[in-house]
């Protein structure tokens, strides 16, 4: 095969050339994950605050590596919000040094001792946290990701491999230089920080095939089509979730009031975030009474809501089809579903959920520890709003995401999630009998 | 395609009927974790005991299923090391038994608190112990896994889908039978424990697969071809080891007799085992005073040795080839090389260890301490031998294999290890500002 690339190079030679790119981005991963896990918690820390004062210093770049941008993403005609997104005021760049300087002052996960025990034989037994090693990360437009995601990786002594969209890719290409800058500068490896500089999509399907073996987890953060293309063609394991179909379901024993409150926060606080509701359960022996003020409260909020027969036999609303029971709408439409007491509502959940994160409101509390107790989900709340689904909520400082997955962590995806542990063995010359 | 399968049917078909029967028992395994899951900790205990006695009740189905599998292999001239595997005697049973109402009186994990933190909003969040779900357990020969594999399961609240070795068939069905007919006399649902019940090798490949979504995670238990297979394959992560290469460095600083005793020990108390050392690295500053003794007390234990030039020149041995650095012998024979210094020691392991389990002799601790927090292995010892990397000695009561993956668990896989959590939020009506 000799078809040209734009560059002139034989399509052949330049997969091959970004093939032995994306492997050598692995190797210097690798090196730079262990330079990194072997300094210590204070060098990280100054190499935090060290790259936050580079994206400062460097701002001006960073405003220009966006305009260009912006400028091209003008002229492909992205949407008004995508613009939005994409760009680096002043303001964003000093909220994203912010950012990482707060990063610094979290606390350092990494050789804390989370268990220990002596054996009889005298065998004292600990359980160290450390880094896992290299994390890719691939993600869409928003450029200071970037920043985010580098510096909770650095926090959590792990080496990053960043893919960001392509229409961010000066700005980002701008962000990891001011980062790998602060690296050098704290005299920690600037590897511990690379971004793909290709825009070229191939590069995603060598991440996903894990770097020759150096990436160790896959972080995909972005939308569904992105992270089910994660999902289905990892060779290394993923942490993320696909969709936040979240529900809340108001028991019989509901407080009124605040089943009206949750609800339209749970909804309407921010509708596109994964832990914005998107389904209402509502207690059929609870019908008449609770669900009107809280249909009211939210249309008046300006929420489009769609129901089943029942629903509707109480209060006027467009009929749901069965796809809206598995819609993550991302916007303000809501479905609403009568079920008959707690089992009905976990029943639904356990049906359509995508196991990210559901509520109950109810007064009862053993109705409530059932539900919690019973609903498989990463984040199960009592009485509150599912918007809390968040790792600054959580008091975890900063998250890469939320995880919905089996193994490792699910929730909250912060700096202590992104690490691993070992056991370290001390003894005085045991052997085993 | 109508190649006509042994018994008959089309191919097609035959190979249709098992994808069916596997998505089926991937079901059903999904269907009784939920209620193994919520079943009480004294319900999961009763039922292991229950197990206990039916395996005990149907000793001699046991033993006539097992006779028929020791006709089977002695016919096809398995080796009297297999035959020795396979054979399950009236002494074995008891043990198998007795070993699953060890399982029993483990602490249970699942519901356990493992953190837990009030928000300065008044959230009270719970970081709370559950199953990961069902998992996939395929191992070779031996049939008493069936059983310790099907019993760890129960105990951490997981549904068990497990394929033994095609030569141990009627024995781990015999087994599973009973196991079956405990959970059922106890209460819990049967399909907790399903066990594959044809020697199609197709099989296995529908459990890479994943079963449709409904397995989590897949433990192999063999040997290197069935695990490279597993981790190369499977579409759902994978718990367990690859390879046990470990390595013993003593330090120029070591006890000469403690150096001796730890080294016979990790490499010729059992040398089968993962944990068994198969590298031997000698400090160069201490090499004629520490090698030489060494050497000569594995030689008289019956242990051949493969030596880099300079552990040459102070005993004679074979020559060590490159080879030798990354193979597990898995057999009385040992490569022994030469580093210079801790650091030495560490290069040589980062670049051919399996980070499996790696040891140090000394008597100088920071030297130690040095090694402990470097060196990535799933276990690191300080003066002791590496044949303590195993659940029981780390007092876990129960294993199902030791893990060096880089996410969930490292080391011995419990009851615990096979768990994941949820976060439980309790609120009194907050809602996100």
């Amino acid at each position: 095969m000799t078809i040209p690339s734009p560059l002139g190079a034989p399509a052949g030679a330049h997969s091959a050339a970004l093939a032995a790119d994306m492997l050598d981005m692995g190797a210097r991963g690798q090196a730079a994950s262990r330079a990194l896990a072997a300094a210590s918690r204070e060098a990280r820390s100054k190499a935090l605050l060290s790259m936050s004062e580079t994206l400062l210093k460097h701002h001006s770049n960073l405003a220009s590596a966006n305009a260009r941008d912006m400028e091209a993403a003008r002229a492909r005609g992205l949407s008004a919000a995508m613009l939005d997104r994409l760009e680096l005021t002043r303001n964003r760049i000093t909220a994203m040094a912010k950012g990482v300087a707060d990063i610094a002052a979290l606390p350092d996960p990494c050789g804390d001792v989370i268990a220990e025990w002596t054996r009889p034989n005298g065998l004292l037994i600990q359980r160290v946290r450390g880094p896992i090693g290299v994390i890719g990360i691939i993600y869409e437009s928003r450029p200071n990701v970037t920043a985010d995601a580098g510096a909770i990786c650095v926090r959590s002594g792990n080496a990053a491999i960043l893919r960001g969209g392509s229409e961010s890719l000066h700005s980002s290409r701008a962000i990891a230089e001011a980062l790998r800058e602060g690296l050098r500068v704290a005299g920690l490896p600037e590897d511990a920080i690379q971004l793909v500089q290709t825009a070229d999509r191939a590069a995603v399907g060598h991440m996903l095939a894990g770097l020759g073996g150096k990436l160790d987890i896959l972080v995909p953060r972005g939308g569904r089509s992105l992270v089910e293309r994660v999902q289905a063609e990892a060779r290394v394991p993923v942490i993320g979730h696909l969709e936040g179909l979240c529900h809340t379901f108001i028991h019989e024993a509901a407080d009124p009031d605040m089943a009206v409150a949750i609800a339209v926060n749970a909804k309407m606080r921010r509708v596109g975030i994964c832990g914005a509701m998107e389904t209402l359960l509502i207690d059929s022996k609870g019908l008449e009474r609770l669900l009107p003020p809280i249909a009211r409260a939210l249309e008046a909020a300006g929420c489009e809501l769609r129901g089943d027969e029942r629903a509707r036999s109480v209060h006027p609303m467009t009929p749901a089809v069965e796809a809206d029971w598995s819609t993550e709408h991302l916007a303000p439409i809501l479905s609403v579903a009568v079920v008959d007491g707690v089992d009905g509502a976990m029943r639904h959940i356990a049906r359509y959920g995508s196991q990210h994160t559901d509520a109950i409101v109810t007064e009862n509390p053993e109705i409530a520890e059932l539900f919690l107790s019973t609903v498989d989900s990463a984040i199960v709340l009592h009485n509150a709003s599912t918007q809390f689904a968040d790792g600054g909520e959580f008091g975890m400082g900063a998250e890469i995401g939320i995880a919905t997955s089996r193994i490792h962590a699910r929730g909250p995806v912060g700096a202590e999630q992104l690490t691993i542990f070992k056991y370290v063995v001390r003894g005085r010359g045991q052997t085993r009998p």
